[in-house]
């Protein structure tokens, strides 16, 4: 039984007397002692020690009191369990030395077991849960197929992705054989995840906003719905899209607990999209935690004003961000276990 | 009296046999002859000589057959009149060493006498528009304010501008004194231009879609809204903001002429946003061009059919990337040629 349930409360749509708050990239480099784990371990040692990980997941919660934890971890972990090689450069970030770009590379890409290639991060979750004690819910989490495709073909990050798009236009048989890799093992991932502990899991499409509407059912929603079929018996699935304010009516009959929304899509405008039932989770713009911390808790209280108390989880729009206050991030959190109706 | 009004009629709302297209970018890197130009002279000396500008502008004109063209130039060279070093760095393009990163720097930054400063674009569009001898219209164009801001501060491209961001919500104060001296600066600039000959101006908001809704209206808009007030009266004006689908019904009453949208805002939702009367540009995903000619043809032809031949400019979402083949660049423009109810 956990102790502090406002998160899986909202998820299932019950009332609550506040929005129950995180924060996308919450275990990270805004800490400085996650700073100092950086500094000694590199970026897949981290993910790739349990007692590393744990520390890190649990971080935040100590620090910022955030309403769940997040296990600390990457999207790109599935790939290299597919035999794709997948590096962490510093000042590049993800680093492809082989990226996918032909139909015969698709072939060479396996669907592993993910108890053999992928067991530190089950081990991870048990770690943490026994360090959390039921406090707070933990959150896994996974990338959606297009997102971790765009990353499999252009070989790193990029503003247009044009390469991973060129790939799917030109190829769209080998692009949806690797879509099916990618799903079918982000199916086995999470399910060992659920298995291992966490309480809900959040699918992240960070690059679904680059496609138009039609190109998004096709080479990103499909899989999404997938991973979300398989999944939503289990656990409680947030499905979070940048930029995919235009498939939010899809995305609210997927079976998903919950819809992420950036800051783009006011709340107004979300619930309309989104058919006005479904839990939302989101949207501060995480350049706004540079405001002064009074500006932010005015910003923090309109916006649950804006989505209301209900069926409603107070999140950033995206990650936060490398160089923030902690201070600042600690407004944010604080602002929302302040709300009063 | 220009011989091709396709442009200028679908601009007005006056209905047409078929919608005229151009190509944001169309004077660009997947033009060989371009790139032969690119290999002899640097960017801004192709910006600064007329009769380069000219061949440039032209080029698409002959090879590819738009209804438009729209002179070869640069949204930075405003900043560079205004005292802020502007470079172009082969691999990283818009490189500024020194960044307007404190208040202190906003106060260096001057409203220049446009004709001093700028006469070579002025020039640019009076041989421009010899050379064009009337066929097709030929379009001016500036960066929003904010997009500009966003360079200006951030020093180069970026995913977030997240140090833009932060300039302005840490320093309002010097932010807008900025934003309104780049407005100052590009209304002297617009209104030089439609002296000299253009027949219609496109602001591009390339970064406007970054911002949350208040924040866009806050630190964009507002200043779009005062150069469209000033030009409307003399010049069709087309506001382009890529990822701004939440700002298009403020932009619809606005006084522009039309309202450039990207791909992931398709026709339907594009109009509803818009209150269905203005004119609409785009909205072809630049990525899509990659696919083969005779998809694209099937692809153009239901995007027209969605928008309505009328109160409507066949274009891109965004710019055309740089290895786009010429061919398909050429089924584009063809397949709008084609068109038949």
């Amino acid at each position: 039984m956990i102790k502090n349930d406002l998160l899986l409360k909202a998820l299932k749509g019950e009332s609550v007397e506040r929005p129950p708050v995180w924060m996308m990239r919450q275990a990270g480099r805004y800490l400085p002692d996650f700073m100092k784990l950086k500094e000694k371990y590199d970026f897949f040692t981290r993910c790739r020690t349990p007692e590393l990980a744990t520390e890190i997941t649990v971080m935040p919660i100590r620090q910022i009191g955030p309403d769940a934890a997040i296990l600390f971890s990457d999207i790109l972990v599935v790939p290299q369990a597919m035999n794709i090689e997948v590096e962490m450069k510093p000042g590049v970030g993800p680093w492809l030395p082989n990226p996918i770009d032909s139909p015969k590379k698709v072939e060479q890409v396996i669907v592993p077991d993910v108890n053999e290639e992928l067991g530190y991060v089950f081990e991870a979750i048990k770690m943490t849960k026994q360090e959390l004690n039921d406090e707070v819910p933990l959150i896994g989490f996974a990338g959606s197929p297009w997102t971790i495709l765009c990353y499999c073909v252009q070989g790193q990050g990029s503003k247009t992705f044009d390469k991973a798009k060129r790939f799917c236009f030109m190829n769209p048989i080998a692009a949806h054989t690797l879509l099916q890799k990618i799903t079918d093992t982000t199916i086995a991932y999470l399910k060992e995840k659920v298995k291992a502990g966490v309480d809900a899991v959040q699918l992240f499409d960070s690059w679904g906003g680059l496609l138009e509407p039609k190109d998004y059912q096709e080479f990103s929603w499909k899989y999404m719905q997938q991973i979300i079929e398989a999944l939503k018996d289990e656990v409680p699935v947030i499905a979070y899209g940048k930029g995919c304010w235009f498939a939010l009516d899809k995305m609210a009959k997927s079976g998903a607990a919950a819809l992420g929304v950036d800051w783009t899509c006011e709340a107004r405008n979300a619930r309309y999209l989104s058919g006005g039932e479904i839990t939302l989770q989101g949207n501060f713009d995480p350049a706004r935690l540079y405001s002064k911390p009074i500006e932010i808790k005015y910003m923090v209280n309109d916006m649950i004003k804006a989505f209301g108390k209900d069926r409603y989880i107070a999140n950033l729009g995206h990650g936060i961000l490398p160089n923030i206050p902690v201070d600042n991030a600690k407004a944010f959190v604080d602002a929302v276990k302040e709300y009063k109706e």
